[in-house]
């Protein structure tokens, strides 16, 4: 499974705090842990970013691929900072995952932007209004993202559907309901849709030592139904060994003694 | 799920000496933390001993449900051992589980014993030959066991079907093999039949350290598969915690923040 390592954002005071002083070192760290501990992109969530987008989400890119030799994931709805982080991307090192468009017209220009950089994009599946009831539900509004995609010219196998994971703690029932749109995804194209989540989603509101218990044993039942990636904490030993052990199971990785070294 | 308490067995040192001894008290103990953990059953494993079973039997059965009000799961392919335990069981606790018969002709009277007693029945899916190469295999092994039992009179609904467990280290195709004979085997029936492992099974010959992750792991892969049941260790808090996490995500158990406690 491929880990976008969610550390870097603006919801982390030590983070926050880092990006207002333009400090690299605590953001370098955090990227060079989470790309040690094995994520494939570095998730680069800057927020809203309304003053100063441009610059702050550049000098993120530069000071993280400074460090480690990653692909990022560029999460934020300011589509001009999203625009300035894909002009300094290195894509010597993976083509940049831009986070997110939906079917929210507000996002459509997220779309356009990833077909121009040619890069990845991820396509949460909800609307302007209400939340997706179920899974058909999501594959509906999915649908009519891959059509907007195929008239931007965005190759299908550049897209992650993200079928949205809600807090189980308050709606219980959407955990099947989104492992079930993981599967049905799959089934919207063939070579079959890549899907993501953002795993940690699925634990908010919970007592805190819970958290890592729900996320990783929900990631087994997600990886089973097929799911390609998550942004998801790379420094959580216990959901990576969780992860890894599930890709033993899967056959994915071939078992030996030191699979969790791997 | 049900767990059937796996750590009262003659392979324990402390279980074995207490066996010989007939001292009660190792025993007890085990019992009592295994059924405050969270065990429905308590498995009585005293390996096939040939010298006195029936005597040995009879002791721990008595000894165990002084002490739990559970009903036991007997453990042995001494069949008048299991007739002695039979005799003596307190089924106000529940009815015994006899564990097991198979599609070995050795087998075949530990199936009439569970139909004269009125106990439940492990039926494993293994012939007298070799292990079976895949789930359509355990399934027609299934179905002659079946067939069996009906002639016994013995209930579907007192059948659980055990696709034998094997360990990952050495044949790790297998353990999707195994999942797969879960699904398969409740189609065997309507109202699906019953279902079994011995969990730990699949982490024989791994590192110690690693065994209880790897259990866990593939319990979520098994419940999600349909499993009812699990012969496995309730004081393993990680796996009860896991197994209970999964339980919510199969909506079986409602979310609340103390439902581990539960």
């Amino acid at each position: 499974m491929i880990i976008i390592g969610e550390k870097i954002s603006v919801i982390a005071k030590k983070v926050r705090e880092a990006m207002e002083a333009r400090d690299p070192k605590p953001i370098q760290d955090l990227a060079l842990a989470q790309w040690k501990a094995g994520a494939y992109f570095i998730d680069v969530n800057i927020g809203p970013a309304e003053d100063n987008g441009e610059d702050l989400m550049k000098w993120m890119c530069e000071s993280i691929q400074e460090v480690v030799q990653a692909p990022l994931c560029l999460d934020t709805t300011n589509v001009s900072a999203l625009r300035a982080g894909l002009e300094v991307h290195n894509n010597e090192w993976g083509r940049a995952l831009v986070n997110s468009t939906s079917n929210d017209p507000e996002r459509f220009p997220i779309l356009d932007l990833a077909a121009e950089f040619n890069a990845e994009l991820i396509a949460l599946t909800v609307g302007k209004g209400g939340l997706p009831a179920d899974a058909e539900e999501r594959c509906g509004i999915a649908a009519e993202i891959m059509a907007r995609a195929m008239e931007a010219g965005l190759p299908m196998e550049d897209i992650y559907l993200d079928p949205l994971i809600l807090q189980v703690c308050t709606t219980q029932d959407q955990a099947m309901h989104s492992i079930k749109a993981i599967e049905m995804f799959q089934e919207l194209n063939d070579p079959p849709m890549k899907t993501v989540v953002g795993l940690s989603n699925i634990s908010n509101g919970v007592p805190k030592n819970m958290r890592s218990l729900i996320d990783r044993t929900y990631a087994v039942l997600l990886m089973n139904a097929g799911l390609t990636s998550a942004i998801a904490n790379p420094l959580d030993k216990e959901m990576m060994d969780t992860i890894k052990t599930t890709e033993v199971f899967m056959n994915k990785t071939l078992y030996a003694d030191s699979y969790l070294e791997m």
